[in-house]
Parts: C-alpha cells; structure tokens; sequence
C-alpha cells in the first residue's frame, strides 16, 4: 500500500459494490448481525436449499415413498452433482463421484494407489495436514503391510523416492491457509514414480483447481465447507481415467454394473460408478445439488479475485490496526488459499471474544506454544464490509482485554 | 382357521380396532389412497421429521452454523441414535455406532473379523443374501488374499470348518422374508470356531432381535427400511464387546481419541468411537432420530405380535381369494420375517398392476423362471383393512388381466 491514509468502511463499501460477486451474496441466509469467517468449516445455508428440503421430504419421501428413486430421479443425485462440481475443480464429471465421507473417499483412493503401485511399499503424509489423512493412511499401511513416512511440509517431494507409491498432500494447509504448487509437486513427484493425490478439501469452490492440467492421480474433498453443502455433506473423489480400473475395496452394490439384477456375483460397473459402495444419502445429496446452485454463472476466477481481494483487505488492515499481529498465511498470492490465520498467545480467547461479539471465525491448535486464529473468507458470501467490521471488532477486543477473560485461560498461553 | 365365512372388511376393521398399535399409524404421513406394502424397502415418513429438518437446516445450520456442533449438540447424534436402535436388536447403546452406509459398515466389520482369525481364511456368505453382503465379502476377500465361500442357504454351519473365519448372514431374506434361528446358527458356527455376523436391514424395527442373548459377534442393519430413517439414512453397526479393539480398518478422525486435539498420530478412541470415520451426516441422523420416535412405548413383542397379525391375515386372504398362488415365505411364525411373497408368472405385472392402484409393494428376481412379489408389513403403520385392500386390488388385477399388460411383458414370464 502506498497510501498512509486509513482505510475505511467507506473503502469497504467501495470494494464491494465493485465486486462482480456482489450479487451472490442474497444467494444464502447469513444470519443478521453475524460476520461469518467459518465458512471454511462449516459453509453458510444457501437460500434454495430449506425450500429444497422440505420438497424431497415431504413430497418425494413422504408422498412418492419408495417410487421416488425413479420418478424424483434420486438415481441420478450423484452424476448431475459431479456435473456441477467437475468445473470447480478442472475435471470431467464422468470422473468424479460423490457420496462417501471425505475419510472413506481418502481409504478408497490410498488402497487403490497401493495395489497400482506393489513394489513400492511407502506412503507419503505431511504432518501437519487435516489430521484425518494421516490417520487414513496409518490405517491402510497397517492393513496392507506399508510404511507411512512423514515428509518435510516445506519440501515434500524430498521424501519421494523409489519406494513411495504415492503421495498425498493437502492443497490449502487448514491451519495456516498455506497452499501449495499443484503443478509442480505432481510433476516432481511423478517423475520420481510416485503417484499423487490431492485433498481439495479446503480449495474446491474457494480456488482455482486444475487437476487435469496438473496431471493429478487421484483427489478427493469435502462439500461442507466452500460448497455450502451443509453440516456432514458428503464428500468427491477423483480419479484419473487411467487409475479407474484399480482396486475399490468397498465392493458394494451401488458400484456393481447392474445393481438391480441382484446377481450373486460381483461384477464391477465401469468407470467410477464402480467406486461407488452403498446406498447413496438422498437427503444430504439433494441439500447439497441445491447448495452448489450458487454457484451458478461464477467464474473460478471471479472466486479468486474476490477471495484475494478479501484476504489482501483483512490483511491490510491488520497491517493498519493490530501491526504487531503474527500472520501466518502466505502473503504471496500464489502460496495462499482463501483464508487468513495469525498466532498469538491468547489466540484462543481473541477467537472466543470475538464470536461473542458475532464474528466467527475458529481457533486451532497445533502443538506449539501459541494458537492459531483462522478466518475462511468465502467470496460468495463475505463482503469487504465484513472484513472492515471484523478488524474492527478485533480491535476492540484487543483494546478492552476481553481475550483474556478468566473464561478462556485455560486454553490461551497468556492470561 | 376353522370358519368356513369369507374374511370380511369388518374382519380386518375389527382387528386393527383390538391392535395394540392402533395409535401408531399417526404418528406417519401415509398417503391418502396409497396402500403401503414395501416399508421393507424405504419406510414411510414419520410424521415429525419434516419440522425436524426445517429446524436442523434453518436454525440449527442456517442461524447456528458452526456454533451448533455444540450448542445443537451434533456431536451427540450418533450416541442418542444408538440409544434408540439398542433395545430393539438386544444390545447395550455403547457397543452401536451409526453413521455409515450398511456396505461400509460390512466392510469394516468383515476385515475386522478375518483379522481375528488370522489361521482361517474363508468368509463364508450365503448366497440368496442381499447382493451387498456378498459383493463386499469378495472385496474384502480379495484385498486380504482370502477366499469367499458359498454356503447352502438351508444350511449355512455345513460350510463352516475350521478355515472359516466368518459366517455373515442375512437375518430375514430380502426375497422370501425366511428367517434364520439366530440363537441356533450362532452356537453351531461358532462352536467350529467361527465368527458370526448378522446383517438385520430386515430385522430391525420388525422382528424381535436379541443379539446378546444370541451371543453374536458383529452385526450391521439398514435404518431406512423398518426403521423409517428415509432414502439412504445411515446404518448401524454393533461389535460385542469383547471384539471392539479388533482392526478397524478406516480409522477417520471421528473414531480417534481426541479428534479436536488434531495430533499428527493415530489414536483409537475406546470403544465404538473408535469404529467412526469422516465427520458424520448431521441432516442425515437428524432425520432418523426423529424417525425413531415412532417407536417410542412400543414393546417390540408389541410389534412381533401386530407384524404376525399382519402376514397371518395377508396369509389367510391370499388362501381364500387367489388359492393357487405359490407363497414363499414360511407359514412358520419362526421362520417367517414381517413380509410375505409369492411367485408367479407375472409377478412383475402383478406388482406393476398393483402400484398402478395404489397399492405398493415390489418385485425382485432371483435368476429362476418366475420372479417374485414382495410386500412388507411394517407394524407401525400397516393396518389390517390395508391388508384387506390390497388383496381386493390383487384379485381385481387378476381377474382383469392387468398384469398381463404388454408394458410389462418383456419382465413377465408369461404374456
């Protein structure tokens, strides 16, 4: 910034009327008097979707009951998902599927890559990933004989070597924002014989996400958090068509070539109908088709745009008001997701005073000596002015001590 | 019976008015003119669930948001669930988990077992089952380098010797309603040394289940059939204490000891927690608790009593009406599970003919020359003049030829 002049809610305003998202914003319910920064935990409820829900409950369960599956098409809930998913992360839909937990999906896609893979015996986790990835691969190096080796969050190509059959990263980093090289990771690591996938947890639907350009194996995300899908919404998994032939393990009906003839033996369908395994969750699949309609006509880079614009504003006026702040997302853009996280001694109670005062954000720990406060900016919903209120709150928190209420001192390392 | 009168609808009108369960078809949303025979496959709706959901989507996610993974309490959902599925199948709440697809939770319990039994190495599955069961076990089979053994459904412990480490069996068949003798089966199998394992999807909430007095190993069971969950709610799996530490091979951040602690390590919870995966399906689980209180002060002898009731007068009519149908189902009250069908030539125009009427049960082949017409009886909310009505509609459809109808002609065995 080469102005010294503050920045001000007027500045806000200004942004936003600018923003070519400004309309998406009526597209969900965010409750009044809230600044919702969470929304990479838990997405905001789209606007459609109570409407939505109240249809496929009371007149395609309660009044079609079992003649739904074909007359209200829940057959077809998976595949017009994936169509509308598919673009968000640069991929055809006829290669995703969608219905499993995001730690299913994780199992599926691990297994798969070990038994492509037999004479590498390694699978590669950074350690400071969503924790459920790490815990999804110990479990399939247990179950199949393999070693799970930790790598260097900043280098992780390093620990790929001749024995590593893949390596599995996180995109966006949960705690930090961080957000690595897509194309390049994939193509070193490729080179090096290893498979690669990608947890697009926090990046589908918040930024730009080309898994065919960068050549990805195989990829899988959650739909509750950028995609709005609503608390627990089944998670997508992605896998290049050359991998599709591999091992599923969880051989279920839905992913047998003809699961209504009923046939004793297990013949797999093609394509990723085969990795399919149960009954697919009707009421969670129609919440989230209806969720992902707002996406409707918006540009992944007009997402990113916006959701730098949010982020590079929070910092700015960090920068202004609270300049001692340590950030720890990247100021690079390159390296950044859509989220802004800082560490503090009293990160835990600055997050507890400020949901107190409506500005929700959350607090993670990592194991070093002070937390995390992290703020998920989702440029479909959160407006500049957002932003200027939530410094603005922080400041006032800051300046009033409310951090250091008795209430949160047994989890700030200041009290 | 020993009256020569015809049945009469007085008769049936007559013994819903002495039915202990009278009361509970309100607490159900069954459509006006739909006579409804096939909550063996997806239970109607529970008159409470569409508030239910309006307030889990609007409130609980649209104003709470993030905040009511406390405040709504969405990390009790699957323990107060399991509290209600528990007397109904004979368990203690802390050894169910709920919140998996029945494919899955077969997955993770069949590898569980094979790893108990590390000196067998045959799952042994009957092969009439629902196709999951099966399709599963060739999956799990195939990843652990086991075999996958057939037995005769009229005697499954034949097949068990001392290479068998699990007998898993569908519990009421999915086709004919025949019911196993769980208490007998139970004791043979495992007296060879074998593990056993139930799949109830047709059990629970429809006959009675004692799975501790049976002294089983494992079982799992669907929660959108007879227990009205609606189309996809999750499934539950029970483990017997004494093998809850056993592999359990999808270890997801719900099922670790401390999963907000986001350690880089694995850590099992104790327990059934320790059976968890991905974050659970709130909108999902939100539906089904609410579906479960259409069981509240209903003895499950209550419920055996009125489901007999049921298919003894569906019995009965069918011998007085259409006398040469070929029925499938044990006339034995101790082989007989809450359905009944026949085969038949047409069985599938009869059926089609049949929800043209409004009355809805279904059709399932099974590779023989004729096919077979299912209905189910969910004592809740099936009553006996339904019974009655269906079987007027049936001999209405006869008489006319309706099911010989050429839109049916290229599934009928007969045209």
């Amino acid at each position: 910034m080469t102005t010294t002049l503050p920045t001000t809610r007027e500045d806000a305003a200004a942004l936003d009327a600018a923003s070519p998202l400004a309309h998406t914003r009526q597209r969900f319910r965010v409750p009044d008097g809230v600044v919702y920064l969470d929304g990479n935990s838990l997405g905001a409820l789209p606007a459609g979707v109570p409407a939505r829900m109240t249809d496929v409950v009371e007149r395609e369960w309660g009044e079609g009951l079992i003649r739904s599956w074909n007359d209200a098409r829940w057959m077809e809930l998976v595949g017009r998902i994936a169509t509308r998913i598919a673009p968000l992360v640069g991929v055809s839909p006829a290669d995703l599927h969608v219905g499993d937990s995001t730690s299913v999906s994780l199992f599926k896609t691990m297994v798969a890559a070990a038994r492509l893979q037999p004479g590498r015996r390694v699978l590669v986790v950074e350690p400071s990933t969503f924790p459920t990835d790490g815990y999804i691969a110990a479990g399939v190096a247990d179950l199949l004989g393999l070693e799970l080796r930790w790598c260097d969050p900043a280098d992780p190509v390093a620990s790929v070597d001749s024995d590593v059959a893949l390596l599995s990263l996180t995109h966006v980093d949960f705690r930090t924002g961080a957000m690595y090289d897509m194309d390049a990771i994939t193509a070193a690591a490729q080179e090096r014989g290893a498979l690669v996938q990608w947890d697009l947890c926090h990046s589908a639907g918040a930024v730009p996400v080309d898994l065919t350009a960068a050549g990805a194996d195989f990829a899988v995300g959650c739909t509750y958090k950028y995609l709005n899908g609503g608390p627990g919404s089944p998670a997508f998994t992605w896998v290049h068509p050359r991998h599709q032939g591999a091992t599923q393990p969880i051989t279920g009906w839905m992913g047998h070539a003809a699961p209504f003839a009923m046939t004793r033996d297990y013949e797999r369908a093609p394509g990723m109908t085969g990795w399919a395994s149960g009954t697919h969750q009707v009421l969670a699949l129609s919440a989230l088709e209806t969720a992902l309609e707002a996406f409707d006509g918006v540009e992944v880079a007009q997402l990113r745009a916006a959701s730098l614009s949010l982020t590079d504003f929070f910092i700015r006026l960090l920068g202004e008001r609270v300049p001692d702040l340590e950030i720890v997302t990247p100021l690079d853009h390159a390296r950044r997701g859509s989220q802004v996280s800082f560490r503090h001694p009293a990160a835990y109670g600055i997050v507890q005073a400020l949901v107190a005062r409506g500005v929700i954000g959350d607090y993670r720990d990592d194991g070093q000596a002070f937390g995390i406060a992290r703020f998920g900016f989702t440029p479909l919903y959160v407006s500049h002015t957002d932003v200027y209120d939530a410094v603005e709150h922080l400041v006032a928190v800051l300046a009033a001590g409310e951090h250091l209420d008795p209430a949160y001192a047994e989890r700030n390392a200041v009290t």
